[in-house]
């Protein structure tokens, strides 16, 4: 019975039908479809359904730092987030990876793409709650041979470890950056991973800083360079890409490379607005977008967070029209599934039936001039009433199951971190 | 009994407190209260008390375009806003005003400065919504010498009949724009208001195109202009003023004029993004928050609103701590109360209790680490429960009165309007 289901009467494209989901993944589209008995029914008169959303740059477990540093200088939010970090746990991973899925599900998130530490407790998260990840390894030693080796081990002890996971969770490899990752082990890592089948996640040109930095050592871009030691392509994802050159561009877009836009992190902490989606788009990059962490950003809300993509790149491109409807919501659904290597992102038969369901009954969706519109520009995400994901509803009529235990276990442990920290 | 009201055990700053409100206006703050019979009581247990937010600049009655026009360059959207006004009737107004009251209030809104056509019934909608505005007759003769004389009739008439609205309804008048209005009829609005006490508000430097022109045709700025014609002022308030010099800045800051950032219509028409709020602040003007008409910003979310303004000045300052958590409260709160004449905008005995009530039973407000911070950056507007106008509950547990009706008769209009301009 996991994952078979029949919605009935929802609206696809401002068409009412029903769709037959079959083992996880969408078999039918039509009109009255008759299922067997003991299928469950979800009415869905009323809603919209659309693709859910993947999340393709965050650091999940982060979400119990959301809100400890507002208002500060990049140095000082920096010295507050690596503090804390420094009282992480597995316990203060899992319930923080839990809060945050709770909130993507509940924002309409299926899917994400995770950098952060203890994957093993997050991977465990990630299956008690129903959604998907890749979960990676993350590489950081700062030129510290100690920390070289045992990375290394660790990611391979993880890597055994990941092969009990289920199919919903995926093990990755992260190279941090790379101005925080020796050249040894960024190359170790990339062929660890690709020789494995894995996918690579790194950040990239975040900050001006950052590339200045990288110029002065090196006397070439961060791009450039990760091109030069064959990094690039289409199974890495490269996060924030804030500050590229024309050649960056046409590196990533030659390469196939995923970029990933992290537009509330990006200009929260002041570190640009300037993201070359048109460029990026006609090079031949996979463009899709990510909320950060909850540190940065706040929330985890790709909804929102796709709001303010197309309003930051109307603007600074002084162009109304610039990024519009249908390919912001690529960018948030099917370009992201694509680089997860996921047959979803898209409401059609054969595809995983990875949906939600978009309540329509607020001031926001009134008039209904452009459903689309609405749901990006109008309305806020307490409008998506139910999240699917395989068939499986892990949220209908705003409700997750298991929510009040989530947010009293992370109360909890979001004390026990203030008193390791303060002790 | 109008207007009475005891709140108990809300959060205020953090502290659990009641608070008693007598004839519209917040009597006692403390613990423990006690109140006469037959007072309504609220139990505000787990929820955080703020002042309602004041919109200082929107159309409201353009709520029935919303989604109208999208991903539009500025001239399509014109043409289409334009078109779609000349259809505009009584019932239009009333009912898109109505619509637009609705989202305000669930949004957590107590109060606007309108700017659009026939006021009077928008005056009756803001009647039967329960809230406050101000709404403006608006001057925009386009140097037409019948508009310039009618208007100043017409505006006369409705002012006349202005004098039977109640206290929460005020008359003001708008000078459409530098660049709509004949000087003649800018001088003489002025003089009609100032000689009765009634407030002032424009449109001033929203786009680059606009002050060029302007000062291509006069040699100086439409700021400058302005306070030579001795427009400028404490009753006046300027929305958008996007394209400042240094001397526009100090102009309107020695005035004391209140200005009105319109942030997400601002980027969403790409008008621009650098809105000088450090330097009017600085200055003496008083800054404010507006979401412009729902036909370009889409929605009236003010605290939405007031996110996306922090973000936006986070990044084009290049500073992290732009526009601090408190000062942006102040800019949605207590400047557009100020700059409407109510002394409302805090929770402080003697003011009007205009308030709303936030649940932070979601995963937004969990952890708890910074109570603003996660209302403004991490929740959505759902979060706002309650909203009380002078002691009066238009929404509590995210109910407002008469909501169905509302949208389904907005419904009905929306109909109505689209065979209209396609007859």
């Amino acid at each position: 019975m996991k994952g078979n289901l029949l919605l009935r009467n929802v609206l696809l494209e401002g068409c009412s039908c029903d769709i037959y989901i079959k083992d996880g993944t969408i078999s039918r589209i039509g009109s009255a479809l008759q299922c067997g008995d003991g299928i469950q029914v979800l009415d869905g008169r009323g809603m919209s359904v659309l693709p859910a959303f993947v999340n393709m740059h965050t650091h999940a477990g982060m979400t119990l730092f959301r809100g400890i540093c507002e208002d500060m200088p990049l140095k000082a939010w920096l010295d507050a987030v690596w503090k804390a970090e420094t009282a992480l746990d597995d316990d203060l991973v899992y319930w923080g990876t839990r809060l945050a899925c709770l909130e993507m599900i509940r924002t309409g998130t299926v899917a994400f793409n995770d950098m952060y530490w203890r994957i093993d407790r997050a991977a465990q998260a990630v299956e008690d709650s129903g959604m998907r990840a890749q979960l990676t390894y993350c590489f950081l030693d700062g030129g510290d041979p100690d920390k070289q080796r045992l990375q290394k081990e660790e990611c391979e002890a993880m890597y055994a470890e990941s092969r009990s996971w289920s199919s919903r969770v995926r093990f990755g490899v992260s190279i941090h950056a790379h101005y925080t990752v020796s050249d040894d082990n960024m190359l170790w890592a990339a062929d660890f991973a690709r020789s494995r089948g894995l996918l690579l996640h790194t950040h990239l040109s975040e900050t001006r800083t950052e590339n200045e930095a990288h110029q002065a050592r090196y006397g070439v871009s961060p791009t450039r360079r990760l091109a030069d030691m064959g990094l690039l392509g289409r199974d890495l994802t490269a996060a924030h890409t804030l500050w590229l050159s024309d050649e960056d561009v046409r590196l990533l877009g030659d390469s196939g490379t995923t970029v990933v836009h992290n537009v509330n992190s990006n200009l929260k902490l002041a570190s640009g607005w300037r993201f070359r989606y048109n460029e990026l788009r006609d090079a031949g990059a996979n463009v899709t977008m990510g909320t950060d962490g909850a540190g940065s950003s706040n929330n985890l809300d790709l909804r929102e967070a796709l709001k303010t993509a197309a309003l930051a790149q109307k603007a600074w491109r002084e162009d109304p029209a610039a990024l519009p409807l249908d390919e912001l919501l690529a960018m948030g659904t099917v370009n992201g599934a694509r680089a997860l290597g996921l047959n979803s992102g898209k409401v059609e038969e054969g595809a995983l039936a990875d949906l939600i369901l978009v309540d329509t009954a607020s001031p926001f969706f009134v008039p209904a001039h452009n459903f689309k519109a609405n749901f990006i520009y109008s309305a806020n995400s307490s409008c998506i009433d139910t999240l699917i994901c395989g068939g499986r509803i892990l949220m209908q009529g705003g409700r997750v199951e298991g929510q009040e235990e989530i947010l009293a276990r992370a109360r909890e442990e979001t004390e026990r971190f203030l008193r390791k920290i303060n002790a």
